[in-house]
């Protein structure tokens, strides 16, 4: 074990952490009760689920599509994770059925894929580069070790470890073996989950393998699309660099900047920040901290979404973050998490714990609506009013991934290392730990997002010496922290953005943490033309908007006055409660503009009074604009 | 002769008018000298000239494209305006070979397309929507009687004759004629021209009829498409809505608002006043007036290009005026120039004056380099430093547009009526007038668009009385006008945009009329989102631009202060003469920003003095950012 390896922390697992939080347990309620029945409809009526019969035959309708098998695999991961928090007889037994399904689907050889079985039966791994193929593998494979560690039981992953063990008998470095990889990373990540879950190396080594093929020449998609087998040869042709579009340019070690897909993108850092840690590969984690930072700091949206563009689904070029035209598509802030999560487990540094809740608190949940059905695939820091939620897409990726996150919530509280435990968001709950023999609990209050405060009772039998370590959010700019009721000063335990408190720690110990949580108005770095004398409203980790609905139809005429007031409301009846932010601005008029397009007098402006809503809640009410970024000026 | 027919205007010939003028002249020498060459070459090179042959067959490279006649047509349009000012034997004797080679290539039905006789032969007339066969036509038509006009030579004339009496044989509501009509506009404004010159009524009512039967139902695109004769059939189809792309949503005069792609939009409305005036057709001069309400107090850029995206070359919705992306095709100013032209020979309003000036001396100047060399298709407002001019294009008719109305300037300065010599366009020169039987001269000195100050000299032998109207333009809040040096009261006289001076003029009367010429402030309607809080720089009728050579990398930093100075100063070396302004800014700082993006205090900012040049001049120096509307506001 080098370094990496063993200052690796521990993220503490969903199936010991309870949520009963204000903000998160309605949502994971609404995921659950809505969100996972509505997809399973979804699945089941659009033919994805029934297609695991392998029935269709040419000439019928609804031919099965290449992302078929990765909507029911996500379905399935999500409806495990909330059986292992809320146990259903009924959900469980349509899990099973589902996964009788699927087993029933695997060949002889352990080869799952409804595409390449019933529509282009002998085609299988002749176009890695566009058809999806490992991708869909790798999301049977998470769902299959989700399934296991939420229910124990052995079904799905047994099938899933026997479609591993047939990728790992066709791709390699050995002779008479494909050197291929998947166009769209999934497969990596999944690989060293099944690794975790089974202690088989190969699983691994195939994660390896996958990881550190890619990129290099001669160039396996080159080859491919040569060979002329495949079939999918020319969809994505449009884009001015395909290599770039799936992160294969370069080999993966050399990269240093994100382009690119923004899904295919996060997953596959996601898998080298795993493998970093879990083969000791600093150059790994190199390369992870250098595309993090060209993310974090030149292409990322305030809300933590992702890719500014849908041509490519991906990103264009550094600070180019338009507002109405931002794709940040649910999954990419699903996997800016993933991924962030991952770097936190390597690194204890708050600044990938600050990217992770601006993702969760923003971007991941404004992609579903508060009723628990409808989507955001795409979402935009502006909109005219004709944006909204879809109840499922043709492509629908982003509907399961935001269920199994929010089912799987748990499991991105908390971390431990050999000796401390590591408090990364705040949610109410409680987090049971393994530590030095016995079973030390935290219990934590908080009213978080919408208050600062927070309070950590510790329960433990035996007194004893460990770390806690609790996070101090880069957004705040003042805290308070008490242990027992007695003020601590921060300054020399402050590390990376966390506070350390080593003692022994006694049953009904108590930390107390207040975080002071002012509206503040956040502006973009000045290379980012769109935002240029615009300001945003942040409060804690949320970023607001503005709704036409609570403000004037045309929102760009609003402006906020340098010097004007900003204070919140607590509204209860408001999409589903919600802080509100009212302030001082103007609403430009249109007196004497008469028929001019174009006139030497500016407009008059009259006085008004804003009102910001959390982002992730647009889009609730009746349709209109919405805005993130708002211009601000003297008054007029 | 009805009121709209006897209202009617004359406008002054080119072959009447001399240009001798500080600004223009040195254009239409590069024109002539430049950039008539040039496309001779590139119609030679890219085979456009040698495809009249008809020599191409399947199977050979460099297959004729449905365009090409149309650019050679313009090509001989530019060419024949030129000689017919500026003689020019070696000149003559090439457009005559083109014509040569032209009339080769009619067959003996009179029907003249390279496309249709080589690539498609028998496919003739089956699809009007997209394949351009009558569009290219009318180009031709136009090419016979501009080369009749400027040469009185009838070479190409009687050919396009033949092909416009094929044509009459073929269009028509006739038992056994097509009702079709082209989807792009052009035959109709082309067909008045050759009634004009010939005489001949028959092709007034064929493009009456092409007018009159656009968008009846039954649709005759719907019908064509039904038939699945044609070859383009899918060409269009991403498109939402065909219809609106080539205005047969609906007949002519039903219409109000300016949809789809905007030079079929002009040409179509160039005809439709046409034939209003021709015709006395009162609900075509109403059509046009509701559209032209709608484009110029909802979709025109300030620059006068039109076309708000490049997916239909053309329109969007009200006040959608982006500037990054703006289309504004050269083709589409240039007609807004001859749709504003026509309306005011029916209207002598200065709005139509304004609108035509806005576009000449920007959107439309703008496509052609200083050098005659390089032209731009789209002419956006914004420019992150990517957008050049080119060459040539696979689809080119920009360049040709810009030669054929640049040589052809001089029929835009002026009109008359029964008893009026209107002067609408401020450049020096001569124009020779036939009224009241004798011949009268208005010599004009001025060194506009730099210096508002216009004289004019009238010659003529015997005195008269008739009216004298000058042009005051909206631009102008302050004139001065003087009769031989006698200051007059305008207030009376001031009529929708014009002063008219009714008086018995003698030989060496003189008329002066001061516009003063202040640097402007203008700023977009309010409901322009797009330039909310942006000022745009303008003085008489030039728009202004910063471009990053003149000022910093990237532009969006500079913010212009509410009460900065703004001074002009003439640079005799710069891009070929132009008044420059400075003024008082500020430009954003990056000071301790470091590696944040988003971060709750603003950038500190630096006093700056911004350079901007006339917008027509952008691009043709270094590369690197341009910009039309500036971020405006209070001293930091």
């Amino acid at each position: 074990m080098n370094v990496l390896q063993q200052k690796k922390l521990k993220p503490l697992s969903f199936t010991n952490v309870v949520i009963d939080d204000a903000f998160w347990s309605p949502r994971i309620q609404v995921n659950r009760e809505q969100t996972i029945p509505h997809q399973y409809v979804q699945c089941k009526e659009t033919g994805r689920m029934d297609a695991f019969n392998l029935a269709w035959n040419h000439g019928m309708d609804n031919e099965p599509h290449i992302f078929w098998d990765s909507d029911v695999a996500k379905w399935i991961e999500a409806a495990s994770y909330s059986l292992a928090t809320h146990p259903d007889p009924e959900l469980e037994k349509l899990v099973d059925d589902v996964i009788s399904l699927i087993a029933s689907a695997q060949q002889p050889d352990g080869y799952i894929n409804i595409y390449f079985t019933v529509v282009k039966p002998g085609e299988r791994w002749t176009d890695l580069r566009d058809a999806h193929e490992l991708y869909c593998a790798g999301h049977l494979i998470e769902a299959g070790v989700a399934h296991f560690e939420a229910t124990k039981k052995r079904t799905l992953l047994d099938v899933v470890r026997r479609y591993a063990d047939h990728i790992d008998s066709v791709f390699g470095i050995e002779e008479g073996k494909k050197r291929g990889y998947c166009g769209h990373q999934e497969i990596e990540l999944a690989l060293v989950k099944l690794y975790r879950v089974t202690g088989e190396k190969r699983y691994l080594e195939l994660s390896q393998y996958f990881i550190d093929e890619r990129g290099r020449e001669p160039h396996y998609f080159i080859l491919e699309k040569e060979d002329k087998t495949g079939f999918f040869h020319d969809f994505m042709n449009h884009l001015d660099n395909i290599k770039e579009y799936n992160q294969s340019h370069k080999p993966v070690r050399e990269q240093s900047k994100v382009v690119g897909h923004s899904v295919r993108a996060m997953y596959m850092y996601s898998a080298m920040a795993d493998l970093a840690g879990e083969i000791g590969d600093e150059s790994l984690l190199k390369a992870c901290e250098r595309l993090w930072g060209h993310l974090h700091t030149k292409n990322m949206f305030i809300t933590g979404g992702i890719g500014s563009t849908g041509k490519n689904e991906g990103f264009t070029y550094d600070y180019d973050l338009p507002n109405e035209t931002s794709y940040a598509e649910t999954c990419a802030a699903i996997g800016l998490v993933f991924w962030n999560q991952r770097m936190l487990q390597l690194e204890c540094d708050g600044k990938y714990a600050d990217a992770m809740e601006r993702a969760l608190y923003n971007g991941v949940i404004s992609g579903v609506s508060l009723d628990g059905k409808k989507f955001f695939y795409a979402n935009p820091l502006a909109s005219l009013g004709d944006r909204h939620r879809n109840e499922w897409f043709g492509c629908a990726c982003c509907p399961p991934n935001i269920a199994r996150l929010l089912a799987s919530l748990g499991g991105y509280i908390y971390s431990q290392s050999m000796d401390e435990l590591i408090v990364h968001l705040y949610i109410q709950g409680e987090a049971k730990f393994d530590l030095h023999g016995q079973q030390i609990k935290l219990k934590q209050k908080t009213e978080y997002p919408w208050n600062g405060k927070v309070t950590i009772h510790i329960e433990l039998e035996q007194p004893d010496v460990f770390g806690v370590k609790l996070r101090i959010p880069k957004w705040c700019k003042e805290a308070q922290l008490k242990v027992n009721n007695q003020e601590i000063e921060m300054t020399g335990i402050l590390e990376k953005g966390y506070v350390r408190m080593e003692r022994e720690w006694k049953n009904g110990d108590t930390v107390e943490l207040d975080l002071v949580m002012p509206v503040e108005r956040v502006y973009s770095h000045p290379n980012v033309r769109q935002n240029v004398n615009d300001a945003a409203l942040q409060r804690g980790p949320l970023i607001y908007c503005l709704e036409s609905v609570d403000n004037v139809e045309s929102l760009h005429k609003i402006k906020l006055l340098n010097e004007g007031e900003l204070t919140t409301i607590y509204d209860q009846t408001l999409l589903g409660g919600v802080m509100k932010i009212t302030g001082d601005a103007e609403v430009v008029g249109h007196t004497d503009w008469g028929d001019k397009l174009y006139w030497t007098e500016k407009g008059n402006s009259e006085p008004f009074q804003i009102t910001a809503i959390p982002y992730y809640a647009w889009d609730n009410r009746e349709p209109g604009q919405m805005r993130v970024w708002i211009p601000e000026g003297n008054k007029y």
